[in-house]
């Protein structure tokens, strides 16, 4: 998995290059190549290859789904939003750049996933290209990704239940992996039942992924996470350890990594050794 | 043209819905629904219908090039960018749903603009959809409007020569402009010479355009434009009335939509009367 998350990384670098208007490429590659664990690109090509596609076809798709999180982080750190100093133990990109240029990135990034996918997928039939853009485009949009964070916010300081939390991080984190592996999968070539097994594989990950965050946030230190630690505490924010317990929170984790390793079932079991594999890397992850 | 506005109103309206959550399909409808002349929808359907297409065809992605041009108006209004409190004559998106949510519906317009295109132009061969929408990303992002708006924050208060206020207006306002005619080109089944002679017109509306704007900015009252007026003076932008005179300026105006016309010859008169009428109207428009 190491190996392709390099490959994702040099695929980054060499499409989000270094040219003029030169600011708004540096906060575009700080923010982009600022490592990170690459979880959608790999999950992205490692479903392209579940179905009998290649990595080099996926990868078009797997940078843009970088490019799309990586919007969202910078722009969720704005002082409007979250009001983060620091990411990925760097300080944000509004923190280096000033907020109209990490708005600005944000805006290229996200229009420059779409416009990369339809310029580089050039050995890939295009129906199966535009069936995946309008994949990504459902995922970031007012019924994906921004959905969830609305949500987020108006949550805030109010109580909310395990239904809506579920349905907050449904659309806040687990909308951009669904993406990653329904995309990998069209773009591979599958079928519509391996679409829809990866989709719930997804669900159960980024859930997952919630839950395991939420966990690491009230039982790690910033150094250790890189980030601000104690953060959802004091901005009240609801999460699974707060509303169910933090030993309640640790056993809904292990049911989520049981549910999303039965859609794997269906597939050859060595092509979804990778999605085996991230699933327990996500679920056993330190920070 | 205004008969195509309409239907252009009702498109948009029936495609960004009131659904949940409501607070960011609100202000989402809030600035997209605010009224606007529809430029560049109403250039992508005529452009279509240069070449043979229709307007069905042309919709979607004229939906989407309103989207697009929303979403910077809604980010470009923000306190930390032109900081405007009043657009089309109403208050801006944040002033009325806060910063928070005005950035993300931003974002959420910007990427429904490529799933819009990308789900709903079923009639259309894939491998035009694709090549309009990388034709789309391209007007965007950091060689599109973004770089623009980067070029303009950096050229507040310092000497801009010509040339570069031309550079930022080329990216700031032509090139959506020039995604609008070409997408129309590609969808109606244009050729590339078709594309080209489009692409030129475009260019010179565009500038056309910022002139025209310009000019109406040091002439015009906040209540005839509907927007604060003298605010370039106010914040020592660069304006083509001042750096080569109001004089000059409508020279120059006279001289582009000479120009515009000019590329026009190529086609079919009856066709391309839309066009002759769309950069007349920019050339006279009053507010």
């Amino acid at each position: 998995m190491t190996s392709k998350a390099k490959r994702v990384n040099k695929a980054l670098d060499e499409t989000v290059q270094l040219r003029h208007p030169a600011k708004i490429h540096e906060a575009m590659r700080y923010s982009l190549l600022a490592g990170g664990k690459r979880v959608r690109p790999v999950l992205c090509i490692a479903s392209c290859e579940l179905v009998g596609g290649d990595e080099s076809s996926a990868m078009p798709v797997a940078c843009a789904l970088e490019m799309i999180h990586t919007m969202s982080l910078v722009h969720d750190d704005l002082p409007c939003m979250d009001n983060d100093d620091f990411r990925r133990g760097k300080p944000t990109n509004h923190k280096v750049f000033g907020e109209d240029t990490a708005i600005l990135a944000g805006d290229a990034l996200l229009s420059l996933a779409f416009e990369h996918v339809a310029a580089k997928s050039t050995e890939i039939s295009p129906d199966r290209v535009v069936r995946a853009i309008a994949e990504l485009g459902s995922a970031v949009g007012s019924e994906g990704l921004v959905a969830g964070e609305i949500m987020d916010i108006d949550s805030e300081g109010k109580d909310v239940s395990l239904n809506e939390l579920e349905n907050i991080h449904l659309h806040k984190t687990a909308k951009l992996l669904e993406a990653a592996v329904v995309c990998g999968v069209i773009i591979g070539g599958g079928n519509m039942i391996e679409v829809e097994r990866v989709r719930k594989y997804a669900r159960c990950i980024g859930l997952l992924f919630q839950v395991v965050d939420d966990i690491l946030d009230v039982t790690k230190s910033s150094k250790e996470l890189g980030k601000t630690a104690g953060k959802d505490l004091v901005s009240d924010k609801a999460t699974y350890p707060k509303l169910m317990g933090i030993e309640n929170a640790r056993k809904f984790a292990c049911d989520l990594l049981a549910q999303a390793t039965e859609e794997l079932a269906y597939f050859e079991v060595a092509r979804a050794a990778p999605l085996y594999h991230l699933a327990y890397y996500i679920a056993s992850r330190q920070h």
